[in-house]
């Protein structure tokens, strides 16, 4: 057996173990925010996270170990890094989920445009879910803030996400404009899936419909093919 | 008659009456908005408004009753049943309406790209307007509302759906905020909707316009099959 | 000579002089609402607008009157009415320097995309600038009026139509927000415009550069004609 | 050699060295801003801002000079000059950087979507880094202006050209809004390269995905000529 075999053995094995984690790092998460937790909960609770933080660095090491080139994967996994060390890039880890969503997609078995509804629709969800939560626990203490509560600041993540932003509720702290400005970009990205869905839908429709233009099918090469067939059948038959 | 032709039949003959009782359910709505009735009207409207309700109800359980598989068509059909059931959601009764573009739609005769025009106006004047009505009775007597009056409620819709958000109003009770969601939801797709049709043109017309690169046609195609037709008769002829 | 004919005549005569008239028209209003004169030059300037809507009244009836089917040409052309008779829809009226555009257009002899681009931009400046005068016009004199000078109103068009909405500025009258509808509308469609400018452009380059998935041009279908040409020609020569 | 040549091996020398001239350059109009420097600290860099200008004037007079027909290049070279004239303009000195991304795009061989991928994400970069060290520049001083530091220019910046616009800081000052007009075009270009670059790549795999309406591709045509040839080849032979 190859090194590299063994990465993608490791990969697949530890696809569910590690999407299992991250949905444990987001129950924590949550509670830790929302809830708020004092005492001995919250040490619990913190042991929890930093453990489940801890399977994601031994994940990093033991893919690290196991690829065949170190240097080259390491230069190439430098993100993988970047989420490992960087307390703002925690939620990143939720990527992880995304071995959830393409387990639904090939239980329903959709097509491409299927599969990008799917993917935009949880990854909007996601996306507004942990953009409040991160946003409400950097900017509930600061002074001027206007995030004081969930429920404003799953207002603000949908207003930010969609462009729309009112301004009625916008973030103060440094760490709280990083964390919109990823929101913005990960918006812009939902809403061009949108428009770029219903555009390939559109376009396809119009060509289906546009019976005169019709491109050429292969169906109909095949006709070609048939008819050249019989041609060079007639020709043997009759020249013997 | 199976089951399955009953189910379908049932639909046809009810689309309209549907469509006649969701205009009756959309101006008992906009009465009890804007007119605000007290005493016997009120009483009246209330009557009305349950009436409609009432007839969604029968169409909902009518519908259950002639499906093939009962356990199947309720599943599939959990959104009837939270229309039903929920008030917020009360406004989606609406969508009974599309009968009427669609009748519309016949009558003249359109392509893709002329429906995907008619759908997405007659779908932003209906998301306006009835999100306008939701949103004053959300919000008009709500603390440090800004949304009292119908012109506010129809300028915020718009500024809304276009993500335009200048935030000189916006809601600021929970259910306001809710339908601004769903409003902002069906913007994003109105304006998809536009910037996909145009892109759809322009593409659609590029790729006629690009002789040298044509796509071959159908017509191309029938060009090649005469010609073999044509050479195999030759054959025939001289080897007889 | 038939009456189509003489009605396409018409057209062709008039849209130069009918060009010309709208510039003379937005010359008047620019006049009027940056320089607001008072006294003589104001009775000359009401004088010049009214002269102008003049030709556009002759103009709509010299049409209604040469049309084959006037019933028809009246409800085919009920925005042609709207134009003339609505004081808010006066700006319409500069629909008619399209003609200028398209002359430009053909001088310079664009292929679609460029044309676009030509109608986005001009279309945009236009917009922006006649905007901004009604814009002005209306909401100068209101009560918490925010556009007080022309620099705000250029400054309040422009984040309106890119749907940027800072709300620093905004219409607080009717008339003021109906033309901020209008812009919006424009403005969501410069954006699509835009957007599948840049769209159409990709989806062509990368179906050009696509070379092992490339479509059949007409001159491979060529080809094929011209070797079963030959295979015709080869047949009649050798079974003479 | 002929001018034509002369011309185009100017260009070719000149790149590089215009492109670490306009770095020279981005250094310098960084530290003008965010550092401020007085007394001889500042009289270098204007020293060194001069150069960096004189660089410019001296190439374009160059170009101007090498130019076969010198009025032609003139007409259509006029935004070069206003670049080297207009110290507003002074940023798009910054363009010549794009040899660096074109030759960063060349050592990693990227097809026409990484391609644009590259240019949208440099060229955002770019647009925000140096829009809000203008804005900043211009607005530092005015009376009421929200943009007193560069983290609220950054801040204002990302929100302008995601189009976001909360409206919790804005340009007040003339010179400011330009510089905001010309990020929200840069905005709208970015959001529609994003846009367009998804849409082109859900077409691209629909259509690759779409066995049954595959368009024929140059293989498929292929094997209709080999048919064909063995057709001939087969008639040569008996006829013989």
């Amino acid at each position: 057996m190859t090194t590299q075999d063994r990465l993608a053995k490791w990969d697949h094995r530890a696809e569910w173990a590690l999407a299992a984690v991250a949905l444990v790092f987001l129950a924590a998460y949550s509670i830790e925010v929302l809830v708020q937790p004092r005492g001995f909960a919250q040490h619990l609770l913190d042991i929890v996270t930093f453990l489940t933080w801890a399977v994601f660095v031994v994940d990093y090491f033991a893919r690290l170990y196991l690829a065949t080139d170190r240097r080259k994967w390491f230069l190439h996994h430098l993100i993988d890094l970047a989420v490992v060390l960087l307390p703002l890039l925690r939620p990143l880890r939720l990527l992880r989920l995304v071995v959830l969503v393409s387990a639904l997609q090939e239980a329903i078995g959709n097509a491409i445009r299927g599969r990008v509804v799917i993917y935009t629709v949880s990854g909007a969800v996601l996306l507004i879910y942990v953009g409040a939560l991160a946003e409400l626990e950097s900017e509930r203490a600061a002074a001027g803030s206007h995030i004081t509560n969930f429920g404003d600041a799953v207002w603000w993540a949908i207003t930010t996400i969609t462009t729309v932003g009112y301004g009625d509720i916008y973030p103060v702290t440094t760490t709280g404009r990083v964390i919109a400005v990823l929101m913005m970009i990960g918006g812009i990205s939902l809403v061009g899936s949108i428009t770029a869905t219903i555009a390939s839908w559109i376009i396809h429709t119009v060509s289906v419909e546009d019976k005169a233009h019709n491109a050429v099918t292969a169906a109909q090469i095949d006709g070609l093919h048939n008819e050249i067939a019989q041609l060079r059948e007639l020709l043997q038959q009759r020249t013997d």
